[in-house]
């Protein structure tokens, strides 16, 4: 399993609910199956890997790891965005490291590209599709001119979809992965319900056909722009109609795809598996390796302030869709965003 | 200059043939100007940037400052790719860091996405575009139809290509980054000659007229698979035919685009301008800024072994130019990287 790349790693405990059961199921095999975080906790572990999920729970465990001197890798988006500030200021405090490369994006290494690849420009937006289980929704209603409830079939077939798809479509799941991406990138706070968001569940068929004949498709993408001299954030998730040949229309499946814009060097990118558990579990290890490589490795915490304003998306040249307000036209041409949306999502 | 995220840096000596000359042109500023590294070294500075070109030279300076005690940033592809493993093991040595973001795909950070983002998986194959200059002649012809000749007068005007161009439309620019890419990727030892090429030199306007007939474009194509079972490289760079709406195709410019597989994460790329100084400053910024933020980082060589084989490039089933063996065709379909090329590759 373990690649050549992570040396030196042991895994030596797995806290599950039903630790009772899983040691029966599974057996031993050197690892400690624990029911509550406090026997990992009082041993000499290094790393805890957060995959539990939720909010409450997850937060409450991430800080009393690092209180405990652990450092922390997680995948936890929900919790970074919401509680992200306070948990690297203690991670920095306590000398450890709370990496979060698994939270935005799966596989592709947009935590890594903002915070390390892009920190010698001054970056001015993101637009991205952060949203694995919309994605292979949407890409799938073009390929077949299928309604969005059999795609989702489909996608929950897969693996790609909850039982409950509400915080994927409405836009929740990419809202929280924008709020950490302006956070690393911009030094903003946003709470992620400020993000103004349109629900992809309405898009249909009748939408994608429309779309077709400008030579389109659809996509839910997520855009941040912040300008500092007035201090404002632009920041939206919305189904939008994009060329069929662009990289956000060249997505399918699962994949998500992230433009990053700095002032010097232009429109950086980065795409890949923006779910599943292989995807997750390549951003987990990898940051699992950071840490085993340079345990003592200086983390800044970003300086957050918050934006003047924030604006949400308004379309003043956008053409609507015919069916229903949830999708919104606009051109991104090319392989990278075409600049002329600045002027139609002010 | 210096962004927000770039803090506490300071400027503080510039080595230059010329340093009188510059000095008198530009006056102090706060700034050393001096002639030899010798006064650099002995200085109490914490990191050198060599950016001088060349290879003796360059690669003395930075094992003088290593050795010194100061840690290094490099754009130096010909450095990196030949002495790396070297400049690596006297680094680790010396507990500095020596880190060369800039020396492959500009802007894109490639580097960091191999040796971090996707630490945790095992890589099998890298396939990009790793040269600007060759992609701005490329993609000139394309748009405009136009001969070799006259696309490179045109790079040369907008600053993309030297005097010379043979070490980029020769491939051994890319042979270099290519090298340098197997090292972090593979953990394998390999002389950028050993690395097959065909010039892009001879492409001509009848090449594109024949691609384009096939919906396709001519790219400098950069290759490079791992087969651990046999320890057999297989890497080339070679001007190739990419369907134009690949993302490939559809780089054009000066930009830079690379997808890497792991065997977890599938295909993951990034992309971004890849030649030009603003790009180079950023990607060597971004490398200061993470030096300055962590001076005592620990970044741990790659443990290195020499491939039992090395293949170049044979064409199979592909289809060769009508004008010139230097362009080859080969099938690579939609975002990433068709599979079949594997077959059509060994």
């Amino acid at each position: 399993m373990a690649p050549d790349r992570v040396r030196n790693l042991e895994l030596t405990h797995i806290v599950d609910r039903r630790a009772d059961h899983k040691r029966a199921q599974f057996g031993h095999n050197g690892v400690v199956w624990a029911s509550t975080i406090d026997d990992i906790l009082h041993s000499d572990i290094d790393i805890v890997v957060e995959a539990i999920g939720g909010l409450d729970t997850a937060t409450e465990w991430i800080r009393r790891a690092l209180e405990a001197g652990k450092s922390v890798v997680t995948a936890n988006k929900q919790v970074i965005a919401r509680h992200g500030p306070v948990l690297w200021a203690l991670a920095a405090r306590q000398g450890r490291q709370l990496r979060f490369e698994a939270a935005v994006g799966g596989a592709m290494p947009i935590v890594r590209a903002v915070c390390d690849g892009l920190a010698g420009d001054r970056i001015t937006r993101i637009v991205g599709i952060l949203n694995g289980t919309t994605n292979a929704v949407l890409s799938r209603m073009e390929a077949l001119g299928c309604s969005l409830e059999e795609a989702l079939s489909d996608a929950r077939a897969r693996g790609y979809a909850e039982a409950d798809p509400s915080a994927d479509l409405d836009g929740d799941d990419a809202r929280a992965k924008l709020a950490i991406l302006c956070a690393v990138a911009f030094g903003l706070r946003v709470d992620p319900t400020a993000i103004a968001a349109h629900s992809t569940a309405g898009t249909t068929a009748l939408d994608f056909d429309r779309a077709r004949r400008g030579g389109r498709t659809i996509r839910q993408l997520a855009h941040a722009a912040y300008d500092r001299a007035t201090s404002t954030l632009t920041a939206w998730v919305v189904p939008i109609a994009v060329p069929r040949g662009s990289i956000f229309g060249r997505a399918v499946g699962a994949q998500n795809v992230a433009v990053v814009t700095g002032v010097h060097a232009g429109d950086v990118g980065v795409f890949g598996a923006g779910a599943g558990g292989d995807a997750t579990a390549v951003a987990i290890l990898s940051d699992v390796a950071a840490i085993a490589r340079d345990r003592a490795a200086i983390v800044t915490p970003p300086v957050l302030i918050s934006p003047r304003n924030i604006k949400g998306f308004t379309t003043l040249n956008a053409e609507p869709a015919e069916s229903a307000e949830a999708s919104f036209f606009c051109d991104f041409s090319g392989l990278c965003v075409d600049r002329r949306v600045e002027a139609e999502a002010v």
